[in-house]
């Protein structure tokens, strides 16, 4: 196993000044903040506005977490692009750093493309990465990429690069695939995660390896905890607890509705911003999501002294 | 009108050489020979496998392309990118260039936006671009980018940048949707391209603009034909030639089986090449296309001269 089992990671929100350019101070912040709740970081996901972000804005972003101290080891930055080059741009930084692995996205603007054409994808990217350090986790997100991963190809990659293709990522929110996948290929260490912390349990109970979740960037303490003692007694309990948040943030746009909550308990309202295509949380519903949260007890404990340090 | 009625362009496809890096020069050549039969120049499109392509690879391109000596004024770029910063460094290049327009994608990663995130997206790129020179024509193709852009939305742009957003290209198939563009827009100089020649002269008769085509690659003399003479006694069946054509063609993967008959018609065989997750033509099938076109007594006249200039 390339990973301890009941490992959480967080697609690390992205925070924007009134430019929209990134606030890397912010960044490292947030970051730092997940790291001392025990979660990696899996910055450049779907929740971090990856692909609102160009290359070079990533690279410099990915430089700037590791110069200011945060571990490399707990960092997992998304690199997958729909140009090989772009990709493979990325991939190489990330290897260079140290990171622990990257998560790629397959190649998400052509439609109904072929496994043979996504094998030849990735095994590109990996030759031209040629690094033996490189750990790839592949990342299955058919809700948004629209191009899924089959189990086929995932065979086809382990057998051609078992050293490179490492885990993955399953995002499709239906727990019988992930399931699936964790029966096929977790048993001689493949790394399967959950995409949300709603299946964190059922994961690490099937022999999966953990969550990387969205959520975890305003529930890391809680998501961690679960994790480190999913075999306690009262584990089914802490599950209800996560699900009950989770519900609330599904209850708005999720990317909005972190950025709300975090504007909210950080004290910094830009916090809030988002890049178009998206649409921040208005006066009103921030608000709303806001009392929500206080009635349930919620809090983000040290966020405030971490953002204005 | 910004653009004559009977104006037909074609996504120009992109030759790549064995370490998949593009061949400049044929793609020049290529572009040549299209403008040699009238076409217009919708270089970066769908067909060209312009989400393949590095920004930095498009910018180049561009540059190449009018330094060749290709009029300015015959191209429009596709320019969209799902990240800000990217569709507005290449829609700068082509308006400092001097091109007719830029086709713009919208962002199309996230799935299920909302028309005032599309809105922000777009208004945000014109005002970053800041030129009065900007020509936008939006591109609408949910089949591909899963992303649709809406009467409403359109109505919103137009209203707000009346001398910039001036056109669509509908390639989502269905043409009781471009027909029902035609009726809200065309009226006061819209520009409505069918997104394939098969609507072209049910388009022409219903007061659009003409066709950004893929097949405009391979067929291009007898597609500008029809668009010259739309009004010709024998305009349906010249309609009906140009089907039958379309539809070989899309008895396979459209962009291998056109660059496979290029590969054929200019005697390059290296023109078969495409970037993953794309997978050319094997052999059997490409003969198969070439022996079908040949019975057809389809050609490409000329190809060969300026192929091998």
């Amino acid at each position: 196993m390339n990973v301890a089992q009941g490992d959480v990671w967080s697609p690390v929100i992205t925070p924007f000044d009134a430019d929209l350019s990134v606030d890397t101070e912010r960044l490292v912040a947030h970051a730092r903040w997940l790291e001392s709740h025990g979660i990696g970081l899996a910055v450049f996901g779907t929740n971090s506005e990856a692909n609102s972000l160009s290359v070079a804005e990533k690279q410099a972003l990915l430089s700037a977490l590791v110069e200011s101290g945060i571990d490399p080891a707990r960092l997992m930055p998304g690199t997958g692009h729909c140009a090989i080059a772009d990709t493979v741009t990325l991939t190489r930084d990330a290897v260079g750093l140290g990171c622990a692995g990257v998560l790629m996205l397959p190649p998400f603007y052509y439609k109904g493309v072929s496994d043979e054409g996504l094998y030849r994808y990735y095994s590109e990217v990996i030759e031209r990465v040629a690094d033996p350090r490189l750990r790839l986790y592949l990342y299955h997100i058919p809700p948004v990429a629209q191009v899924p991963l089959s189990l086929a190809l995932i065979t086809r990659l382990r057998e051609a690069f078992p050293e490179v293709v490492v885990g993955i990522k399953d995002s499709g929110g239906d727990w019988g695939h992930t399931q699936a996948l964790i029966e096929a290929f977790a048993g001689d260490g493949f790394a399967v995660y959950a995409g949300s912390e709603r299946f964190l349990l059922d994961t690490l109970r099937a022999g999966g390896a953990g969550c990387i979740s969205a959520t975890a960037n305003v529930n890391p303490a809680a998501i961690a905890a679960l994790a480190a003692n999913w075999q306690a007694a009262d584990a089914d309990d802490r599950q209800r607890e996560l699900n009950a948040l989770r519900d609330l943030f599904e209850g708005y746009p999720v990317i909005p509705a972190m950025k709300a909550a975090t504007a909210h308990f950080s004290a910094r309202p830009d916090w809030r911003r988002v890049r178009p295509p998206l649409v921040a949380l208005d006066e009103g519903h921030s608000a709303e999501l806001v009392q929500s949260l206080e009635a349930m007890g919620f809090a983000m404990p040290g966020l405030v002294e971490v953002s204005h340090g």
